[in-house]
């Protein structure tokens, strides 16, 4: 492990993606979520995915110029086609045009057909918080978790996120329909460790904490067993037919990649048009400190609202450097054609 | 057990709902609601929750007379007082207007604040589906969960549901936040039986499939651990902060019986207005057909899609009549005033 400052992070990562083919200003925009997502702990779309993107670039899945177009606009809903454009630019494309007809209307509502990855669902969260709006947003994905009660991969983890702006911390949900991700699922086995509740089922149909057969029989959990699965449906189906798009079960067949061809939902409320910003920050604030007041449990000292602990981890990562794998960091560097590591700031742990 | 007729059920009913105070064509709106949750297997909030119902009219927690006032418009967003009328009516109040809205603009949104229980969530997804719409609704409640790594009751189990029409079924998610409902503890402990899948934890911090143990404790498990916790919590700030209504923490020291105070949100789309009909209808044809030929597990015979045992149960209740506990069925005819069972048709079982 080594640390290094947020600045570089973003500066190698932005090289990296240039060298893919991405025009400067579009390189620095995805290379910044990359590098908030491990900067906030997020690792799997931080740092962890520079090279996959990077190989869906030269394949010509990602296409690096493409940018979204109308597709169908109706009082405060737009639907905008992704064109297979890059999954970031997309997301905050379709997010800025929601926040601009919520600040207009109260509610703005942007689909996208035809994108690909998002990479850190919560980006466009905790972005439209900042700029003081109440987010819901999701995608679906090709399949990799069986419905409840199947055997074979049916349905997409489907990332779901939810902001609330917060002056002292936004309010952010991140959260994806399987119990863990396949990645958690990698880590723990690479320890040698087991998870801390059941993950999935074996090839015989045992419920079980091993990482190692649920990644192999891909019977991966949903998050409270037929709840998430009954969720990762519904956001499916609302996804395609909200944007005109594809559902998990034609974005299979395409077989590009992880999300190429999804479907993504954006929801924004501007709350100044609501109750106005002081009531909605003494809502939020007073749901954060019911939650904080909980008498802690047997295996905690606090209890945490969503986005507490990506805050605490972002504020020492920026004071102290991003933690980042010595093998992650040293890849990322070859794509952005550094030798002699003249990024690089190590600092033993 | 006994099998009642729907329509003796419904008659039954609303004469309870009139005898408590209320118009007779609300009770019959209400009476219906009950009715079809039993019919479709939902006893919680069928018949079994009839008594109570009732008891909150005596008691004016709920104001039979109280209709919603509105409390601002916004474009496309309506905001409700609910008025602490019946939450039957103020729901559906809510779901036409948004469906009146979606129909002229594509999308309707309808908060309601200072509502009462809603009853069954999944009632208003079957009802917009029913008439073509695309919905998403979800409650606030009285706290009665942990948040994760707490002990004490601080979230709502805060129902959300989701619908898609579709000719040969809708698809309908109806959740709460928590694994199981207290309802599910109580006819499994009556049962002697164990949950499925553990339900929480115990008076020591254990997690448990027993009941008994988490009812004393109330320490009861979110759906997917901390993903269901930090879902709970974002529902909640959202409901209060669209509808500038009361958060859970604001519900709770009123303390006068559930959901009294609540605040709602009912999204409806129009999707005859998006893609058309005819699309919408095939999206949703393709989800269900991809989770119906899922490869059963070693536990399960099919893979069903959310709605469809409801609808199974519905047609056989229809069919054969609505299989009633007697003594529910005792104390709701108790309610009506019905000696000597003039309304019932008892078939021994």
């Amino acid at each position: 492990m080594a640390r290094i400052q947020f600045e570089t992070v973003l500066e190698v990562v932005t090289e990296a993606f240039v060298r893919a083919g991405m025009r400067p200003e579009d390189a620095r925009i995805c290379a910044r979520v990359h590098t908030e997502s491990s900067c906030d702990g997020v690792y799997s779309h931080g740092l962890n995915r520079v090279a996959r993107f990077v190989d869906y670039l030269k394949r010509g899945w990602v296409d690096a110029g493409a940018r979204p177009t109308l597709v169908k606009k109706l009082g405060v809903i737009e639907i905008h086609d992704g064109n297979r454009g890059p999954g970031i630019l997309n997301a905050f494309f379709a997010t800025d045009r929601a926040m601009a007809i919520a600040a207009a209307q109260g509610v703005g509502i942007v689909t996208l057909r035809n994108t690909t990855h998002w990479m850190r669902g919560g980006t466009y969260g905790w972005y439209a918080a900042d700029k003081g709006y109440v987010a819901i947003g999701w995608t679906n994905t090709e399949s990799c978790m069986p419905s409840w009660g199947g055997k074979d991969t049916r349905l997409g983890n489907n990332p779901f996120m939810m902001a609330v702006p917060r002056g002292k911390g936004h309010i952010v949900l991140d959260m994806a329909m399987s119990q863990y991700s396949y990645g958690k699922l990698q880590v723990t086995r690479l320890k040698g460790a087991q998870l801390p509740y059941p993950g999935g089922f074996d090839e015989d149909g045992n419920l079980t904490s091993e990482p190692g057969p649920i990644e192999q029989s891909m019977r991966i959990l949903p998050m409270g067993y037929w709840k998430g699965s009954g969720f990762a449906i519904l956001l499916d189906a609302l996804a395609a037919i909200l944007s005109e798009g594809l559902a998990t079960n034609r974005i299979d067949p395409i077989g590009r990649g992880s999300c190429t061809g999804a479907s993504q939902v954006f929801i924004l409320f501007d709350p100044r048009q609501l109750g106005g910003e002081a009531f909605s920050e003494q809502v939020a604030d007073s749901v954060v400190d019911y939650v904080n007041s909980s008498v802690p449990d047997e295996r905690s000292k606090e209890v945490l609202y969503p986005g507490q602990s990506a805050l605490r981890i972002r504020a020492e990562h920026r004071a102290n450097g991003i933690v980042v794998d010595d093998g992650v960091w040293a890849e990322v560097l070859g794509l952005a054609g550094v030798r002699g590591q003249k990024f690089e700031k190590t600092e033993d742990r």
